[in-house]
């Protein structure tokens, strides 16, 4: 018979305790105090699990198949449990834990597992698109500190999914699109043609997939361009734009990514619009969106 | 800079609790109340040692990749993952979750992964070896209810290592060695002959191995002989006894499976002393050992 965690009487609530504590006590001789204090933590998490829900041998055993699946679905390629770590808030909650807010600092977001180390470099006001498709965005900004002083040079990687919802690496045929980095000017503004971004689904096929829909999770990201800026003597900024409207800010993005600052106008400008740099749209849909961005110190 | 749960802020906390509650309300629609259950406790007791520990992005990438280590040398026939259960104890935990304490019934202790459905069946007083080499060691008990009454024909299925260490299946040669299964005669007696106990390590040449070690654990389990006894009517029992003086139980059984009461004396009996079926051991020194079993009620 099942007990309910309010139904275990003291006695067998002081088997449990026991055992927890003889487990924490076998790292008593770790050397590497952090290593021990992580251990200790996840051990106690661990057992509360347990013990609370009152686990079931087979729930035990179902537990175990699943990481078993998430393991053997996951190579060089594909990362299941990061897409776990995403699905369940924990990515978001480790960027959360290193990277407290700072005065009116932008706040930072996941990393995603889609960035290049070597996208080309363009000038301000160039295009990222390198072929990818899509609806263009013009994108501009200004990056200051928090004591309001523009930032000059520092380096805005930028990268984002095509109309279809794919990165480029997801083409699998060496394409580089969609990407690039840029560095501010002596204004400590920047500006490039992006593409307006759209909702795309995290690979869905697998273990993490299952979970999503047997709980009835929607395995679609919010529409959002990435970025990570960095400058000296600044903390390093991992972050999104997301796009004001997108029904996905309302239904839940499904790594928990999303936090209003980061919402931003992607303003539609009908076709035959003149565009800031010239740039000839005859005959297309174009959108511009503003996103000025403030870099907390190095070390706060 | 890393900030110590001390040091964090109430608004930063409030960050930090909006988002564990935000990760929880994604599971409102899942139908399955019990699936719901488990994944809010997993999620709060996931965020809580990230938010306790500060968990630093690295040390998050270095955690995705040791579960990743974990699952790429999991296959048929190593289950990491289980050891993994097995060495946090979080299998014995479950054990303790389900099978509580019931007036003066057996204790349960790990499955373990050793054991096999089709044992040979021996008659009360037979030998479990079929060429498993050992020390050879008289086993015998009564099994009763825990009203004190005889439990007739229970069938006592047990298993165990050879003197190397090593159970039949880890030899990949097809032998089915060291196992067999009996049935209590009608005063709910038992009695084999087996080997005795030795100590010997869980397969640690993979990451879990490397986690012991990182730790200044040993990956040993103290000298076991595993039983399962089933019967009509009473709970199913799973588990080990110990060996009184294996010095691997001061050191500490690598999985926690280790109670008291499971640990009994194996009396040494000099080559030579007559044995209880008049088996011939000429030479050889051999042990006995007594193991009284009690069976808790089916729904206790």
């Amino acid at each position: 018979m099942t007990a309910t965690t309010s139904t275990v009487s003291k006695e067998q609530a002081a088997i449990e305790q026991t055992l927890t504590d003889q487990v924490i006590a076998s790292f008593d001789d770790c050397q590497d105090e952090r290593l021990k204090e992580i251990l200790t933590s996840v051990v106690t998490h661990l057992h509360a699990v347990i013990r609370e829900t009152r686990l079931t041998e087979e729930e035990w055993s179902k537990a175990i198949d699943f990481l078993t699946a998430v393991g053997h679905i996951t190579d060089d390629k594909r990362q299941e449990f990061i897409l776990l770590s995403d699905t369940l808030g924990a990515s978001m909650q480790t960027i959360a834990v290193n990277n407290q807010a700072y005065e009116d600092a932008t706040e930072a977001t996941v990393f995603g597992p889609f960035f290049l180390e070597d996208a080309p470099r363009i000038d301000i006001g160039g295009d990222i698109a390198f072929g990818a498709v899509g609806q263009p965005a013009w994108i501009e900004g200004r990056i200051t500190d928090t004591e309001g002083r523009p930032v000059r040079n520092a380096r805005v990687e930028v990268w984002e999914c095509d109309d279809d919802g794919l990165y480029d690496v997801q083409y699998d045929d060496g394409r580089m699109s969609g990407r690039a980095h840029l560095f501010t000017d002596e204004n400590g503004e920047y500006s490039f043609w992006g593409l307006t971004p759209v909702p795309y689904p995290i690979p869905h096929d697998g273990p993490v997939g299952k979970m999503l829909d047997a709980v009835g999770r929607s395995p679609v990201r919010a529409a959002h361009l990435h970025f990570m800026v960095h400058a000296e003597g600044l903390r390093t900024l991992v972050t999104h734009i997301f796009v004001e409207g997108d029904p996905q800010l309302e239904i839940g993005d499904s790594v928990f990514g999303v936090k209003d600052s980061l919402i931003k106008t992607f303003e539609k400008q009908a076709a035959g619009t003149s565009t800031p740099d010239g740039r000839d749209l005859t005959g297309i849909e174009w959108t511009r969106c503003r996103f000025d961005i403030v870099l907390a110190p190095e070390d706060a």
